[in-house]
């Protein structure tokens, strides 16, 4: 990257202004440049979807689940880290989407929502992960949601539609990155494939090792680049997953998978680059599902954890963590005993899309009562119930995260009762988020960053010129 | 203050989190010793009731409206603050009140929702301005809400319940604070005080200058302690204000009573602390009220500049810029054409609450349409005006920021339809909140604070041991 256009980014324009407040002329100064080239690895963790209410609820939850702070709040708290807001907007929208805000990363221009890395004349932005790849250093993603959603892509490829999975899972195959881990098999085996193809054979002809399993990621070598999918669509909530032993044998955490990669890569020489994606946090908020979102944000935190625990060591590595936006911007609401209200999470057994996906329309009020008793250990009323089940008749809203076409939205609108959380619709947000660095090259973070400039961060962080 | 307090504070905690990860021993060390006692002025503005959704939309409305950042943002931007995010819980619950959280700041003591710097055991914590007043300091607070509001108090009195406004305007009179500027013109003419009295009289004979409408405000010297008191109530929304002439020509905006209050206090030889509180920010959030909340907040966003001005070319003022905490987590929700939809509110003429005021029942659906084209700019469907007029007649809700009992939920959630500004209930909420500081004395900011922290935080940047 050429110096000239470090200049023009957000970033350098900031420090500028830090400089002159200091009596500097903020003018490139060798004995100022603020990055060091020390970044060997990077792990950039994203709870895709959060708004600042996620991590707020979730820190809150563990302190009075578990007597202890969040990973991530605790960095705050013990003073380790540097943070800032970022402004997430899109070239076409206010508000972003994944795939656009994955893009302003990996390829460090806005482009339009539904577009990864190519802009508005069909020009393609290189993706950050190919960069370092070129560099020499090892690569990958691992995610709880499709590996070939917008998020990993975001960073891995050119695409001009996010929709195009199968194109995104061939692109894979071809980039032959180091780990590639999440859900999202029918993109692999054939069954949402356009071609009708299974591409599994020939990720393991180029030489992957292919994973579908925790025990198959446990026992891989590092050595060949791997790909692990271990569901079709997403992997399973946290919440679901812990009140389920086969999922929790058969499924890796998102701490798991981060964990497992950073083994696989952390002897390249010339180091790694991992995106570590706590994907359904979006998806709980696109379904006002409390339960998800909270246990969700939990196990990214785990992951965040895995990640600190690398790097606190060392001298060469920089985690970041932030997300792609807000969503739905929930909120602890003040109401009556609105504590013991939230206490109730501590024991939930699962997410509001298990207690959906279990109702039938034939179901009687009891049963609807008495399920999310189960689940959730409230009771509601029949009358609520009724209301439940009539929109089982009638609901037909669909939408991408909300494929069985199920009543999220007026079981949410019940359980704030219970529960005292509160959403603001069910749809990305335009405000600013939250984002902090760890380790090294931390200091050149202002307030305020566009979510583009972190392309060129990463770079310069890392000492890679492209 | 003792030394061993400030060791209990998270600051201090932190700070000791901060050293040791640098190699220094977390003990105390007069050469680490974080405060230097250069804040000879302290400036600290509340946007009452204020998610990060609110600064957020804010700055894209400026943006968007005047080509031009917040003044807020942009100091993040050019990289000319410390920030954080603040933990706002109160003794009795996670969602604090306006009450609590100023008394936490104020007292450095968490108490109950409701209460005033009084415990659970009846105990009274010092108020800080009374703490700066006898450090010499003149001291001062402005606002949009009653001057005997929550967030004042609490930097003021002690005072077991809130609500008791009368108590703690002859509480002010006995006190002689340097500059009390606001509405509740009601607690002082007597309207509502117990006992009927009017005190401006006494105000006067203790030596006051009384001032009740923005040109005595602007003619004031300096010399004689202030009180302001413009109108009943709150004072008006500034998007209202902007649309009426006698409005702007009588009562003064946030940013001109913080000019005042700066130079009335400015020339006192041992500096001064003052409390801004945009409070009407927190009414709107209650109220749903998108056009109050956003103009609102630009409105304190010119009392921040003032501030800054102020500052910018000193070397010894503090400049702290927060909230108490979020209030109904609005957001800009992704829809179709949002942007579009977000660009109306820059020609909003009117809030929610104007109106809401101006609807009769018997109104026609008609009549409904069209006030609220005329004040809003989108054209609601004869249905959504039925919704509306039928709510009047069965609208009971009442509460503390709705005393009118008007249907500002439901127009909200019509108004979602056409300006794609959602919100999450109608009451305070527990997110960690953003804070800033600008000018002297802000390198003991760690990221993550406690309200409480504050109160040691203003006294020790000060050098002021009491």
């Amino acid at each position: 990257m050429k110096r000239r256009d470090f200049l023009n980014t957000g970033v350098f324009a900031a420090l500028g202004g830090a400089l002159a407040t200091t009596g500097c002329t903020p003018v490139v100064d060798a004995k100022k440049e603020p990055f060091k080239g020390k970044a060997k690895n990077i792990i950039f963790l994203v709870s895709d979807g959060m708004s600042v209410g996620t991590p707020t609820m979730a820190d809150l939850l563990l302190q009075r689940k578990e007597g202890r702070s969040s990973q991530w709040m605790d960095l705050y708290r013990q003073n380790k880290v540097r943070h800032a807001l970022m402004d997430t907007a899109s070239a076409d929208s206010l508000v972003t989407d994944s795939a656009a805000a994955s893009s302003s990363w990996g390829g460090g221009v806005r482009v339009k929502n539904g577009s990864l890395n190519v802009g508005k004349n069909g020009e393609n932005h290189k993706p950050i992960l190919q960069k370092f790849k070129a560099a020499g250093k090892a690569v990958g993603c691992v995610t709880t949601v499709p590996i070939t959603h917008a998020t990993p892509a975001g960073f891995s490829v050119n695409m001009k539609h996010r929709n195009m999975q199968d194109k995104i899972a061939d692109k894979y195959l071809e980039l032959g990155f180091d780990v590639m881990m999440g859900g999202g098999l029918e993109y692999f085996n054939g069954t949402k494939r356009d071609d009708k193809k299974n591409i599994l054979g020939d990720f393991k002809d180029k030489g992957f090792n292919v994973v579908q399993t925790k025990s198959q990621m446990t026992a891989l070598q590092a050595g060949k680049p791997t790909l692990g999918v271990f569901t079709e669509g997403g992997l399973p909530y946290s919440v679901d997953q812990h009140s389920d032993e086969e999922l929790q044998n058969k499924i890796p955490s998102l701490a798991d998978m981060t964990s497992k990669a950073i083994a696989l890569m952390q002897n390249n020489s010339n180091g790694f680059v991992l995106q570590v994606e706590g994907g359904r946090v979006d998806w709980a908020a696109h379904g006002n599902d409390a339960g998800a979102l909270l246990y969700d944000q939990l196990a990214f935190d785990q992951a965040v954890e895995v990640a600190i625990k690398f790097a606190e060591n060392r001298n060469d590595t920089l985690v970041i963590i932030t997300t792609d936006h807000g969503n739905s911007n929930p909120g602890l609401i003040k109401s009556t005993k609105v504590d013991q209200k939230f206490d109730l999470l501590q024991s939930f057994k699962h997410s509001n899309e298990w207690v959906l996906h279990n109702i039938k329309k034939t179901d009687s009020p009891a049963n609807v009562v008495e399920r999310i008793n189960y689940a959730h250990g409230y009771t509601i009323s029949e009358e609520e119930a009724k209301t439940i089940l009539k929109a089982y008749s009638k609901f037909d809203n669909g939408g991408l995260y909300n494929s069985y076409k199920l009543p999220f939205k007026q079981l949410a609108e019940i359980q704030e009762n219970y529960i005292s959380i509160f959403w603001s619709g069910m749809n990305h947000s335009a405000d600013f988020v939250e984002l902090a660095m760890y380790g090294v090259e931390t200091e050149a973070l202002p307030p305020l960053v566009k979510n583009t400039d972190l392309h060129n961060y990463m770079l310069q962080a890392a000492g890679v010129r492209v």
